[in-house]
């Protein structure tokens, strides 16, 4: 049975320990809520300082040539896309991930009734990240397609249909963490004549994506979950070399034209990527998250995602275990995979009752993470406890801290109070 | 004839004088692209930098309840909102112009379709700014519209041909200052059966504005021109309360679902103004943007959209005389109207050719106006030196030193160097 000890002897040989430097956490929390909102990186009050004192107070408008202000969603683009098996010139930081997957549904659907216009379904799964569902109820009224919801061992009985023109997936579920196979589940919707557009919110950044391998057409994905951009950041769009540049997609701003500054009243879409930019970005926001891209880069000199893929299952090893050893008899059930190879970067525990309340009390004890209510439907119905184990910052005496703040928590019944069953607007 | 002491005389006597010590400006610069990007706030660095260490870095997730992050949009949509003559609880500060202007379209498209499905086109300049037509043609194609572009002058007998929907304007142009009266243009719309959505970019912060006042229909605007909001900035979005709950935009992203962590499947868009937000905003830039904003709560204590509004007509005046009497015969002609109750805060220049380069050799001696192209067609075909007059912080004395430079840059010919003749990619 793994002991403090281990943890601390597992924190002393991690090749990625030096990677917690590069974060400014809160004295006092254990923080697993980096799947919600990403820690601060070091480097960022002074990276926004300056863009705000110097470029913007200072250089004003000169800044969005002498500070590259203009160019900053294509090059934070290029920097982050090796870690989704993207190339360069494909990727950009943009808008926010209801509205970039707007734009890549919409291209999708305007794809598949020039290829194939006796397709007239759009698949889903009905644990989806809700907003997916409500951005894609919107595109498929507006382009006269049907919406189906299903749960995820039904998706191949689907395709094999024939009439789907777009399956759109989460890759990693916001509230199990079970993980899509993207290669395979991209090839059987391709085989069977869909599109596939995959929603990276819950794997940019923490398990390996490879696009370009798996041969997918489009992703959207989160730039401030565990890229840790800030609350907030800019999200980042990708479409496949063979469909960027077929069709605008309709939020056709001046930033998507291939010559924005020529102000001519027709709109040209630029070619590829470029094309999926509307509007004026939150440079102070960009700035930011090009902070969080950068500590990335420092691990990629420390093995890249392998050792951070490596480093986040025995995370997630960890606690399943602690909690299975130290937690038992209290009515938490595991609802993450237990196979590594569907497991994204998080522990989803699920309890009948009181699950809100006990996360609750773990959060008045400093251990942070969150709860998502369960959708009482045909997917998960019970609530979950969710702890998101990010390996960027996450130590395994961190682990053991959580797993022991959880026992507690259970075995004195502090969950009770009645403060920890007040609702909040957001949980 | 005005001189350098009256002008420093004006200065001293000016209600607002005070306004200007709200803003950082670079020493030895005449800011006069306020227009194009505001000045920073003073109290902008302070409470970035406290977003940025104590509400992301030390509150964490925690900052969504705690810091009202997730009420942001709509808390600044209400302080702004007497600016421009909207009600509380009608505005909301979120996305970009072009998204936001996308969505009021494709609002007004279904309204218009509901009420008058004969109605077949969307009116609007030739030389409204293109990212407005650029988003017009993209909602004329999704929705079996078409989109017609006329010179000023034409707008009524387009009206009365009585097939117009949607009259899409922007109330002061970007290039001409030219300023549309917007009671007067809106009920003649409305009597030929038409709604108005009103660009209002070049407006906000820098003109009255009463919306409900002309009984408008829906209105975008821009939170980092003359409303000071930072690189960037989100921007606004208002629709008339009649019209805010008839049909949901189609960027139905959670956080304008009316229970956005409910997490229900199913699309349920918020009462009002809500329903125009879609995704996560980005907060540092929003929490900039509220500086911004502050500074017209301390206008307002000092004689609020009049004292601006006269402050901003004498700067213009001013520098139209100026230019008059001090670089006649350089080739300089007045493209802005000089009737009070048709300009907007700018004043432009156009010139036969050059323009381009005697911006740019001002912009080397410190004056920061900008070069606008002619569009080569029907509307304004010569190109344009722009200087914008931002009453918060603009003084007399600026208008006078910049004339100087003016002319001194013209009798000199200084703009004829090499230098002054290199395109960069933003101008």
């Amino acid at each position: 049975m793994t002991t403090l000890q281990d943890c601390r002897a597992r924190d002393a040989q991690d090749p990625l320990r030096s990677l917690r430097e590069h974060f400014t956490l809160p004295d006092g929390t254990l923080y697993l809520d980096g799947n919600s909102l990403g820690a601060l990186p070091r480097a960022a009050p002074a990276r926004v300082a300056q863009v705000v004192a110097q470029e913007w107070g200072q250089d004003l408008i000169t800044s969005w040539n002498k500070a590259g202000w203009v160019d900053l969603p294509a090059r934070l683009g290029d920097q982050f896309a090796p870690w989704i098996g993207a190339g360069q010139g494909q990727v950009v930081f943009t808008d926010t991930t209801s509205i970039n997957l707007f734009k890549v549904l919409t291209a999708a659907a305007r794809v598949a009734r020039a290829d194939a216009p006796q397709r007239t379904r759009v698949v889903s799964e009905r644990s989806n990240f809700p907003t997916d569902l409500y951005i894609a109820q919107s595109v498929c009224e507006q382009h006269g397609l049907q919406l189906a919801l299903v749960e995820p061992d039904e998706i191949d009985a689907e395709l094999q249909a024939g009439d789907v023109a777009i399956l759109l997936l989460t890759h990693v579920n916001y509230r199990t963490g079970a993980m899509h196979d993207m290669a395979a589940v991209t090839a059987r919707a391709h085989a069977h004549g869909a599109l596939c557009v995959w929603d990276l919110c819950h794997s940019a950044g923490a398990v390996p994506v490879d696009l370009l391998g798996a041969d997918a057409d489009y992703a959207v994905g989160c730039g401030y979950k565990y890229l840790n951009g800030g609350p907030g950041a800019p999200a980042f769009v990708w479409a496949h070399p063979r469909l960027a540049g077929r069709f605008a997609q309709p939020l056709s701003g001046w930033f998507g034209h291939a010559a924005p500054f020529a102000f001519t009243p027709d709109y040209q879409p630029a070619p590829g990527i470029g094309r999926y930019l509307c509007g004026t970005q939150p440079i102070l926001s960009l700035s930011a998250l090009q902070c969080g891209l950068d500590v990335f880069s420092a691990a990629e000199l420390l093995g890249g995602m392998a050792a951070l893929r490596a480093k986040s299952l025995a995370l997630t090893d960890l606690f399943i275990e602690l909690v299975e050893t130290h937690c038992a008899g209290h009515g938490l059930a595991l609802a993450t995979p237990r196979e590594h190879a569907l497991r994204g970067s998080q522990v989803s525990l699920t309890r009948d009752e009181n699950a809100y309340a006990i996360v609750q009390a773990l959060i008045a004890r400093g251990v942070v993470g969150d709860f998502r209510k369960g959708d009482g439907g045909a997917g998960l119905h019970k609530d979950i406890l969710r702890f998101g184990f990010t390996p960027l910052y996450t130590r395994f005496e961190d682990v053991w801290r959580a797993a022991q703040h959880l026992r507690e928590v259970l075995e004195t019944g502090e969950w009770q109070r009645p403060q920890f069953h007040q609702i909040n607007a957001v949980t």
